[in-house]
């Protein structure tokens, strides 16, 4: 594995590639989310590019960029056992200059993840087209947990015609059910525990949906009812292009919860 | 050569090209000017791409987007004469679906031509981006008569790691030194008299310099006597980055001029 510090050297390398190039963004901090990801990347493509740049443009003033969690040493360990090919890990300044050209995301990135953190998406879009652009990748790879930046990222995809396909994977989960979130490291034990109400919430509205109750404030309700004792900051169930709906559509339908703890807000869903 | 229409067309040929690719994006219309552009991409590329697409989001509510010439069957002959690969036509619903990413310029991108034209730039990189992605070309081919254009579409290159090499060309003139423009066509024939003081107003100006005359003041103040008679809307002396100058920095200046004949303007620039 070599390990890619600057923008030169990086689009050196890539001129050099000619077969299929598997990409995985990252923040870092890499758990079994991120391996499941790096995996498949490794089955479906001749050479595999990993980035870790946590993106400043993407975080809010206020925010946890600077508290955010970094592993580098352990992250590159995770990089050599997973056979990547590159791992890209540029500085902030490599990445940005003074003055930039920004990216407007749709206006659907102002609803759910976008009104609690107005702009973040605007960031995430800019820092995946600067590394779409760098790695060029055939397939890039993306969890279904970050569900509203996979669905912008693929209508970025679709507007500027870039020559990428996106892959969704699967939310990788504890064996109790929670989530992988580099920022569950931010959990004390007790509110850990209260946090395994979020996939059981999930996962009792999915049988609910499995004996034919198709009405959205019915599936809500129970997802409610079920973290009664949480702070819930949203419950939202939304088709694939993330429009509000109000019968479920199996097949086309996201349930998608947030939760607070404290400072940390934790996301789950569940594609039906 | 093969006309293009559709994006799903565009994207098939480029993936069976792998030598090199000169693209010239146009708004149809074709002079001589476009036409130095092709020539040069034909000697400088195996393959040659030509776009001809009206951009309706660079055009401001009230300008001539409907009025803008379109010769669509002399522009294909032109492009067959010059040889061109692919001539890339597609239509507005082709290119554009009802929400849409945005690209957002820098600060600079609201002076001068986008003080003129608030917003008109976020149009040019939203569709140069879309085309290039479309295209992504080896070498991409610009007159430097849209100069702030040029250095915007440079700092996008850069800005976003885009694998493509800029190359900025020569304005092309009448033999009587009209800047060609497919705006031109609007000019009555006494304005077309007058629009000769232009690009005389910029040649006296770089004699000016010739002999030492180094200061924007007096050189500005040239230009703008040898167009007295005529609605001089902005004359800007800049360096290659388009800060404002005070001092003429040579090998590192341009000198614009904007100038309006009823509600067509003129653009006209040199590079010192």
């Amino acid at each position: 594995m070599e390990i890619i510090k600057t923008i030169e050297q990086l689009q050196e390398i890539r001129k050099t590639i000619s077969s299929s190039v598997g990409f995985v963004p990252t923040m870092g901090a890499l758990h079994n989310g991120h391996i499941s990801l790096i995996k498949k990347a490794r089955e479906e493509n001749d050479i595999v590019i990993v980035s870790i740049f946590v993106n400043p443009t993407q975080f809010l003033p206020g925010e946890d960029l600077d508290a955010y969690p970094r592993k580098d040493e352990a992250d590159k360990k995770i990089c050599q056992m997973c056979k990547v090919d590159y791992l890209f890990m540029p500085d902030v300044t490599t990445m940005y200059t003074k003055e930039e050209i920004l990216i407007k995301a749709p206006n659907k990135s102002y609803i759910l993840e976008g009104k609690a953190r107005p702009g973040h998406f605007d960031g995430v879009l800019q820092v995946v087209l600067k590394l779409f652009n760098l790695t060029q990748p055939t397939n890039a790879y993306f969890g279904k947990k970050d569900a509203q930046q996979l669905s912008l990222i693929q209508q970025m995809v679709k507007n500027l015609f870039l020559p990428i396909n996106i892959v969704p994977c699967d939310i990788v989960r504890e064996s109790d059910g929670l989530a992988l979130s580099s920022r569950n490291v931010y959990l004390s034990e007790t509110q850990r525990k209260d946090a395994l109400l979020i996939s059981k919430s999930l996962y009792l509205a999915t049988s609910l949906i499995a004996k034919k109750e198709y009405s959205v404030e019915a599936v809500k309700k129970r997802i409610l009812d079920t973290m009664s004792n949480l702070d819930v900051e949203y419950i939202a169930i939304v088709d694939r292009e993330f429009n509000e709906l109000e019968i479920v559509e199996p097949k086309n339908t996201i349930i998608l919860v947030v939760v607070r703890f404290g400072n940390t807000r934790l996301l789950d869903n569940i594609w039906i």
